[in-house]
């Protein structure tokens, strides 16, 4: 798996779920077509008037969901921003171009209640539950630092086998320390709670 | 449409995107199959080292999204709680009955890291863009207060009809003041904007 094949992947999906927090700092979800791709950034549209807008200029930060038909899930973490007023028309004809649906949402002139936010700089994280064991992945897109997540075993491993026992997905490996096969790891936590030794780390 | 309805479509379309908000308030969305469905409550089942757990245990705001076959959005926001020790079992078992497969993702103990959450309190909005005007209502799980949102005319109405004309889904109604069709507003915020007198109000 890699970035493009993700976006593709995304792209095929259409209708995406958007996360965002609002003013109270709460989830906020709801499904979005209007989104045209880019090699190396996606741009999508919404109305001024929704909440969506509102927390997406006062927040920007976005989480962007899908689960393609072979049972992968895709991530994509990013911050949105709204683009240059001499862009908004371009992107917006694009995008209605390329889904006439929308022009029975928004008719005629209406579609210009309409505004263009573009994320090019995310990670995006790929998810299969599907195979055995699990598999994981991360790539970004644009200048972004990767944030390291998930269980560690560090030094203080004593060897004694427990970790690699208590894995759903048997994806602990005997060394010194064990180490665990992270593209494999559904980051459950039972060997964690399980090290005699707290000698797991979680970052 | 109604609350049953909509429960029964979520269970149906099987695998749900659940937002929440992180320890920095950034927002956070997975994919969660396991769940069961009661007619008062659903219940989902997730491991404990798992992110997802945690913004559970500290916020517990959660708003899960599904996207029907037939172009609907169902969307229900409310909070979630660990039920209690003696209960946790019961679930958890349903849940693996339910869906054999999760059988494979933890198999034997170890889907004893697992933890059920409930939610019996929450708002569910139905969203349908694929008639028209589209559709949207709003029901409620249990004993919550429903939030009034969207655009309503004020009596500061002149009756200039602008806002009728504006309107992309055609659902203002003359009258003194003039009305906006509830079940059918995009919420876009085209009569908003345009209003020569500022006679709408933003909930």
């Amino acid at each position: 798996m890699d970035l493009a094949t993700c976006l593709k992947k995304m792209e095929l999906v259409g209708v995406l779920a958007f996360a965002t927090v609002d003013s109270d700092g709460a989830p906020q979800i709801r499904n979005i077509s209007a989104i045209h791709y880019e090699p190396d950034a996606l741009y999508f549209f919404t109305a001024r008037g929704k909440n969506f807008c509102k927390e997406l200029l006062e927040d920007g930060r976005v989480q962007i969901l899908c689960y393609t038909k072979y049972k992968e899930m895709i991530r994509l973490s990013g911050k949105a921003y709204a683009v240059p007023g001499d862009e908004q028309m371009k992107w917006r004809d694009k995008i209605f171009e390329e889904q006439p649906y929308l022009g029975n949402v928004y008719p005629g002139d209406t579609r210009s209640i309409g505004i263009i936010f573009c994320i090019d700089k995310a990670e995006i994280e790929y998810f299969h539950l599907g195979v055995n064991p699990i598999f994981r992945e991360t790539y970004r897109l644009g200048d972004v630092k990767l944030k390291e997540k998930g269980y560690f075993i560090t030094e203080s491993c004593i060897g004694c086998g427990t970790c690699r026992e208590m894995c759903p997905q048997r994806c602990i490996e005997d060394g010194s320390p064990f180490t665990i096969r992270q593209n494999h790891c559904l980051h459950c936590g039972n060997c964690y709670e399980n090290c005699p030794v707290k000698a797991i780390e979680r970052r």
